[in-house]
């Protein structure tokens, strides 16, 4: 069986993401497509609106055929440990290619990017560090580096100034890096502008998008028509038994107590919390009663919203620099669900896997990086801060992988 | 002007307390009763009912003259250091005497029971490590190694079994260790046990009594004869503004959120957190929805619930045994609030002072000791979980000695 694989947040699972797995399965012409996905809390440094095991049922019911967790450590790094975490593990589960959604669509402008940055290495970093030096945030810092290196190019490059673009070039490089044997295959995406609104008259929209209205409107109705059915149901039956989507206004009331808890030089410790924004974020936090008013209130040149917002998630999960230096490469592949295919397709690869395959938790004490993910979860359910949600506690050692 | 000394928590203020500092006027025939009293947390390992403001009016409107804040670290410490905060504060504020109540009622035997121990120093302290090893707590070891080492004795002596008596101990040892100039003084308590629950064809009862009685009822009306006519009306203006009373099963959620969020091994590290107490604590978080099905789960024999829930305490303010290390006495006087006598008093001894007398806390960055004070205030606000008492935060800045 050939399997391709795809990196995937599903927050929550939508028609662009539909569009994008089932035009991966054609292009990579594969019988398996395994989703790397992330756990309770995002890249964008973000708690997910629901939590893995109902975004795991979304993609199954989708037609994705294994959900793997990609561990805390990498899903909430920056874009070159995410994508280094993701590509790593789809390599270990054996995948012919992995395949993602870009502005860009065209493979051959991607080597050509990497090929030109390889060249210039030392160039683009000088340019990189001089550029952050004068106080502009470190993607705007890359964008502008690659923009004088590459001005005189004559042949297609890839346009570094668009999200999944960045991300893609990160897979590609990660892939590079790892000298994995898995090849990049791209699709572009259909939705142009990642921050868009939702339009009504439209069936795909991003999830950004999705979750903005969500949360504007209160209500599940004005998104429906951008889901699958089966995603949208699983959103409702969530919201009837937890009450609350998980968003940062949501757990606002720990992460505030959590903030005042400790001292600015306490803050200062944990992942991703530096240049002295720890007193930007304990100063703000005694003063402003919502997270919007907090974050507006923090929110520098600097850096960008979801680089404050990572350092937010490692506050709140108390993850620190230190412990960030004890991870390189996941340890172990995590199966969150997978169809009748995906099972067949793990029990063929089963004796030829490098890292263990972990479908019970309790079997696998001692391992840093998988109590981590556990221990993130349940401050996850207790940020929902319902009664439902406290129920859920320890709900890691209790579920085991869904088979659909 | 002639000045007592009375140490105090208030939580609430009821007519038992009324009646204590009365009598201290009257038996030590001066002119100032001087309160120093706990602040949010409190020496049993609890958050207050209400905040140290609106305690101290119940106590100005009794006729405290002045009341004084007992610093975090010493108001939530074991007794002895307790009991060295609050009469080396006493001392500095130049009180001719201090005057505790107890079940004892007779300062001679207090003298002999000083005398006693101090003779005997060696075979009692061998004798609590001896009781210790048996795996009895720490109070109850005190109380039998006193017993053995008495045994024989023919002089009155004070049952070291009674709270009040062995607070009171407290106070003398702290005296003679601080060989300060300030001399004790004791009145007999009206309420003889002090875990009674309300009668109701009495008027004075325990505070714990009378906190038993207002959670369980979860109204005001069935305490108010035990309590002056003030503090229950400042009970029922809190109600109205904050919604919720300072308790554990209130502060239940940010607690167990914070034990989640550290592993066994940091647990370890707060005050008072020993001898694998963490592993109980951790688990138990894990597995109880209420505080006290979790209280419970982690009671021992080995420990009391009170020295369980000044573990707790410093988890949830983050206070550490190498914090705890850095602090010996009171490093200033806060008064909370004042009568027109105790502002005069005040004035006439503020030119001989030690401490420096801290009326602004803006003023006092960098003490570390006040800092606390500060930061721990804040937490009690955010554990009362209302949208009102979020507007706290930062309320020591803003708050002054409040005039009576």
């Amino acid at each position: 069986m050939r399997a391709t694989g795809i990196v995937v947040e599903y927050n929550p699972f939508h028609n662009g993401h539909l569009y994008h797995f089932q035009q991966s399965r054609l292009k990579t012409k594969s019988d398996i497509v395994i989703a790397v996905m992330s756990g309770n809390f995002l890249q964008r440094g973000e708690p997910a609106l629901v939590d893995k095991w109902t975004r795991t049922k979304m993609a199954l019911a989708a037609g994705v055929d294994i959900v793997i967790e990609l561990p805390y450590v990498f899903a909430t790094a920056q874009a070159s440990d995410f994508a280094k975490g993701a590509i790593y593990l789809l390599d270990a589960l054996k995948c012919t290619s992995f395949c993602f959604g870009s502005e860009e669509g065209s493979l051959n402008a991607f080597h050509h990017t990497y090929d030109l940055l390889s060249t210039k290495k030392a160039d683009y970093n000088a340019a990189i560090s001089n550029l952050i030096k004068q106080g502009i945030s470190y993607p705007k810092a890359l964008n502008e580096a690659y923009k004088l290196i590459s001005a005189h190019s004559t042949i297609p490059l890839v346009d570094l100034s668009k999200p999944n673009n960045i991300l893609g070039y990160h897979y590609i490089e990660a892939a590079h890096n790892l000298q994995a044997a898995i090849k990049p295959e791209t699709i572009q995406r259909v939705v142009s502008n990642y921050h868009d609104d939702v339009k009504t008259n439209e069936t795909i929209a991003s999830a950004t998008g999705i979750r903005k209205a969500l949360f504007e409107e209160q209500a599940l109705a004005p998104v429906q028509h951008f889901l699958p059915n089966t995603s949208y149901n699983e959103l409702v039956t969530w919201k009837e038994h937890q009450q609350a989507f998980g968003s940062w206004e949501q757990f606002w009331p720990l992460l505030r107590f959590t903030i005042l808890r400790h001292s600015k030089a306490q803050l200062a410790t944990f992942s991703e919390v530096t240049e002295g924004m720890e007193n930007a974020i304990w100063n703000a936090a005694h003063k402003c009663e919502t997270f919007v008013e907090f974050m507006h209130s923090i929110k520098s040149k600097r850096f960008t919203w979801t680089r404050i917002q990572r350092m937010l998630t490692h506050i709140y999960t108390g993850f620190t620099r230190e412990q960030l230096k004890q991870f390189n490469l996941p340890t172990y592949i995590r199966p969150l669900g997978m169809s009748k295919n995906g099972q067949a397709y793990l029990q063929s690869i089963k004796k030829d896997l490098q890292l263990p395959l972990i479908s019970r938790v309790a079997a696998s004490k001692g391992n840093d990086m998988l109590e981590l993910d556990i221990k993130v979860t349940n401050l996850y359910y207790l940020g929902l801060q319902t009664t439902t949600s406290q129920k859920l506690i320890g709900n890691d050692y209790r579920t085991i992988p869904i088979i659909r």
